[in-house]
């Protein structure tokens, strides 16, 4: 068992998350807790989610007999936006929290729990990317997009090897042409507003199918429904679109893609990766697609990633 | 007179300009000389071009009485795209330049004449951003875009206080919604294939007015031509779409514009603001729109900051 331990925590939509994680990106799964946040709940609330989820996680893991001083650092990757000099976020599914003090929150906790410890405190979308490419498919890319297709669409960018912090990743919010979607963040043309789950379910449903969930249309396009398998093209031919667009901008080397309504098709990143490959500048149709290939740990990883890999952070911005 | 110079060489799809710079960015005039380029020659022209302004500017900075031993090195801007690890070129505009080795033959003359000095080569995007941060009106800011709007539509970007090198920069190639122009690059949905100088007439000319060139267009704005104000309304639209996609992916602080074109109408970089201005997403919304402030000098000054600064490049790529 190693004796460098990260204190991982994951803040999302829907749950915090929290474990420990060892120093090559390797979930202790007894340590391994969960709560529910969720729109409907107030600040308290879901402050006390991630205060239960860090207690949690240490009890457990002193139940599992790591020693305390073995845990060398906390790291948190949150849903954005986030203002990392202020330490506060504002996510936006998480309405309660608006421009909120969650990096004092958890600090005030580790500082009782974890003394004298450091705490990394970023976005989610910046610890996806950073697992990728730190124990992830794209494994040591210098130049690379982490991106996450599931509820919304989001994302995290290493260039020259260091992971770019602050809110930079955030793909979703980029425009594309040629289709429009539901209203999102005032705009009914970004990547994320055409081509999420939700969105591309609700554009099936415009077409006559009749289901209501990504797993129904997971289904329908196996079993080779004609909308489903179109919806796909629709979904692979916009994402292609914004990675182009993105490719374009940073001269990236990778796109490694994540995230549950990722796998709403078998060849679904395949057929990213053509519509790419078609694109006019050699640099960007070079660019390979690929899966992230860490499916559900990848936060945690990414967030102890924060701590094992804290020389690879800029200050934060 | 400073002991340290530069020389800066320029190469775009018009014409290549060099001249010797100091390390606080001024250009000496005496040096300054230019020669031809454009898309009619041959790849063997083009190179007679640039090494007559590489012999041009040191044969007139012996008579300006610089010691050979006081130029520290030759930064190159150029036009993209550029591998800079294999040291070539593949300009948009200069079809005759593919996959050309550039950087070995401005190299052989560079150990001719200047033996022993550091060369510097990258892309004139990249020069342009790091002339606004060096010297420009984004003097030290850390998070940039620096962004041309001129035949093309280009730039470069700093994250972190370091710039970002090989293509990084290229927004005029990121996809915009609601508009459609000329076919450049595969594409008429780009901001380039939208908002250029050239494709801006064009949309007005379509429009029924009569001009066909940007000072003219400028003109007529001036003198409040409905045509000309709906196409700067229309320029400064899609620009700031797409520098709100590009403040999205990227988290900056300032997008410092310049090129011909930015000047067609005098209060355009506010109108462009104003569209940032009104983004949703608080970190995207308070990007600051600027004027780069270096009017033609920017591109030689950013390259003899490949030199000056070259603490801030990363390894090429």
């Amino acid at each position: 068992m190693t004796d460098r331990w990260a204190l991982a925590i994951d803040i999302g939509g829907t749950k915090v998350e929290g474990a420990l994680v060892d120093d090559r990106g390797a979930v202790l799964g007894a340590t391994r807790c969960r709560a529910g946040t969720g729109g409907e709940r107030s600040a308290a609330e879901l402050d006390t989610s991630v205060v239960q989820v860090v207690d949690g996680a240490l009890d457990r893991a002193a139940a599992a007999g790591v020693a305390e001083d073995s845990i060398v650092g906390v790291g948190v990757g949150v849903a954005g936006p986030i203002d990392e000099r202020a330490g506060t976020v504002s996510p936006i599914n998480l309405p309660a929290w608006h421009e909120h003090p969650l990096r004092a929150v958890i600090a005030a906790r580790k500082a009782e729990r974890l003394p004298g410890v450091p705490l990394e405190f970023h976005r989610d979308g910046v610890a996806i990317a950073l697992a990728a490419h730190w124990v992830g498919a794209a494994h040591g890319v210098a130049n690379m997009i982490g991106m996450v297709i599931s509820t919304g669409i989001g994302g995290g960018i290493i260039l020259d090897g260091r992971v770019v912090t602050g809110n930079a990743g955030h793909i979703g919010q980029i425009e594309v042409s040629g289709a429009t979607g539901e209203l999102s963040l005032g705009s009914r043309t970004t990547l994320e507003s055409v081509a999420s789950g939700p969105h591309t379910v609700a554009w099936a449903r415009g077409q006559g199918w009749p289901g209501t969930t990504g797993e129904e249309l997971a289904a329908a396009f196996a079993a080779g429904d004609d909308v489903a398998v179109r919806a796909v093209e629709r979904l692979a031919a916009l994402v292609g679109q914004g990675v182009c667009s993105a490719a374009a901008l940073l001269d990236i080397e990778v796109v490694a893609i994540g995230g549950g309504f990722s796998r709403v098709a078998p060849d679904l990143i395949d057929r990213i990766g053509a519509h790419v490959a078609r694109h006019p500048l050699d640099y960007v149709s070079r660019v390979r697609v690929i899966e992230a290939g860490l499916e559900d740990e990848a936060p945690l990883a990414g967030a102890a990633a924060f701590v094992h890999l804290a020389d690879r952070l800029p200050a934060a911005r």
